[in-house]
């Protein structure tokens, strides 16, 4: 590791790799903040990683995620796991850090265990869904070392599909009551679970979303693994047991079958595009911006005096020369 | 335009300008299908833009979007302006288009109306929260005339700040009673919104709802525009002129304030990236993918070998050779 020429980024990855929590935190940061040895840390990262598995919870605001994730994580580890949790958080900037004090105070329960570690991961101003380094802090949480990752997004949307190209498995939660559930499955929402957990089973309704879930799934192509609908009362600690049971299983399931191996490659190809988009995109948007270019670009684009792909063509050449 | 040199793409962009709807929705799916002539259509049709005004709706599933988008249509079409809607439907494959059947039945209202043009989009299968090809249709639209052109997008994710990219006025549409509000709050929801509209109003906590949101967005920083907060219970037609007056209102202060061309500029970057986009990342990993090295990349890095910033500059490297 002596080609990692700049000290702080080799002084962090070594921490990291021993096991450090102070230098994985620091190491997050690093990488967020985007510090000039970031590149080389994470490329040292990604070549560290130990294999951990990926789950992903995903759901509509209101289906008590934050409680299931902390539900989970308590299964995890009494089955002797450890584990890391990243929360992505679409924060507003007007209201700051503030909101997410409920957050924080509901992961106490794991604060004083040195087995879990849990960050928060803003995604503003970033586009593409999740935050643009998700795929960089779980490279760092994998090569700290631990047994699983757990990646938790809120939305209906594309943050989804995003979660989907790097877990292993995806939780999809849902809860009664919260309107019309058939909009939930518009939202795509049911084609990228592997494990549907219905929380809030103690409300009325619960049942029936229960039923709509598996009609729909039922519709799917048989073959393959079949996603399983669980119940629980996460608050409660209900359910959990259980459903902790089905996310293991679908992992086994994916090792069995060396499907492992094909969702490994999409979540490379994810974290490949975006490292694409940023040494292409990226470059030219800046240069662009730099020299005044992307200025009189806009302008003509706004007048109407030239479209996107003769302006896109025109930037490029001129980034290129 | 002599100069389009597919006879297809001439003859759609030529019915589209004239005014034709059957051109209209061929031309979108001649967009949507990538067809050969579709970026020679696309760039007549960005410089044939007239300035349609555009509204984005969004909010999470079950506020009742897509109704109050009926009764936004209704309320324009009463006030003499002509109205064409994307709707952006995140739908699944296995339950195929069958679920946008209620959609569809909504829209009956305005089926007979020829000042009224709908289409649904879908954004299976593209990154980066709406379609890809939200801004092209957008774009033939705004090339046939339409006075408004409204967007509806679900989630409460990334497509949020998408939307926000490409609409001149968010409507952000919420409803008493689902679930934890805080969550919307962290969602990102309020930093987005021009409007705010409480749907369901007839329902209890509605004023709850309501008085949350003003106390949230009473924290912003003061000065500019002031985001008014309405309610509505869309399905009986109520508050909906009330609405639709505050979205004009927000219109016409872009207008008078100079924001309107710095919220076009914002969308034309947008639209840039994507062809950018299209013209590097695109091209490369089409090319990868076409000679094998694609494949060999991913082995290397789902095995650890190489990271992926090393491997992104290599792949970009051979495409440039």
């Amino acid at each position: 590791m002596t080609n990692l020429k700049t000290d702080a980024a080799y002084e962090l990855f070594e921490g990291l790799i021993r096991g450090s929590r102070p230098h994985l935190s620091r190491a997050i940061s690093y990488v967020e903040n985007g510090a000039p040895g970031a590149a080389e840390l994470l490329s040292h990262a990604y070549k560290a990683r130990k294999g951990a598995m990926l789950t992903g919870v995903t759901g509509s605001p209101g289906v008590g995620k934050s409680t299931l994730v902390d539900g989970i994580v308590s299964e995890l580890r009494k089955a002797g796991h450890t584990v890391g949790v990243i929360a992505v958080d679409p924060s507003s900037p007007f209201t700051g850090g503030a909101i997410l004090g409920d957050r924080v105070r509901m992961r106490q329960g794991h604060s004083l265990d040195q087995g879990v570690f849990f960050r928060s991961l803003a995604t503003r101003g970033h586009l593409g869904g999740l935050s643009r380094h998700t795929g960089d802090v779980v490279a760092l949480l994998d090569a700290f070392g631990f047994d699983h990752i757990v990646i938790e997004t809120v939305g209906a949307g594309q943050s989804e599909v995003d979660i989907m190209r790097y877990a292993h498995t995806v939780v999809v939660a849902l809860a009664p009551g919260l309107g019309d559930d058939m909009q939930a499955i518009k939202a795509g929402i049911l084609e990228i679970g592997d494990v549907f957990c219905v929380n809030k089973a103690d409300l009325p309704g619960a049942e029936r979303t229960r039923r709509d879930i598996e009609m729909m799934l039922a519709m799917r192509e048989p073959g393959g693994w079949t996603p399983p609908v669980v119940s629980s009362v996460a608050v409660a600690g209900k359910g959990l047991e259980g459903l902790v049971g089905e996310v293991l299983r679908h992992q086994t399931y994916l090792v069995s079958s060396g499907l492992l191996r094909e969702r490994n490659r999409g979540s490379s190809t994810a974290v490949l595009e975006e490292y694409l988009h940023l040494l292409t995109v990226g470059k030219v948007m800046e240069s662009a911006s730099r020299d005044g270019s992307l200025d009189a670009a806009l302008d003509d684009l706004v007048e109407g005096k030239s479209g996107p792909m003769e302006m896109a063509e025109r930037l490029l050449r001129r980034y290129r020369e």
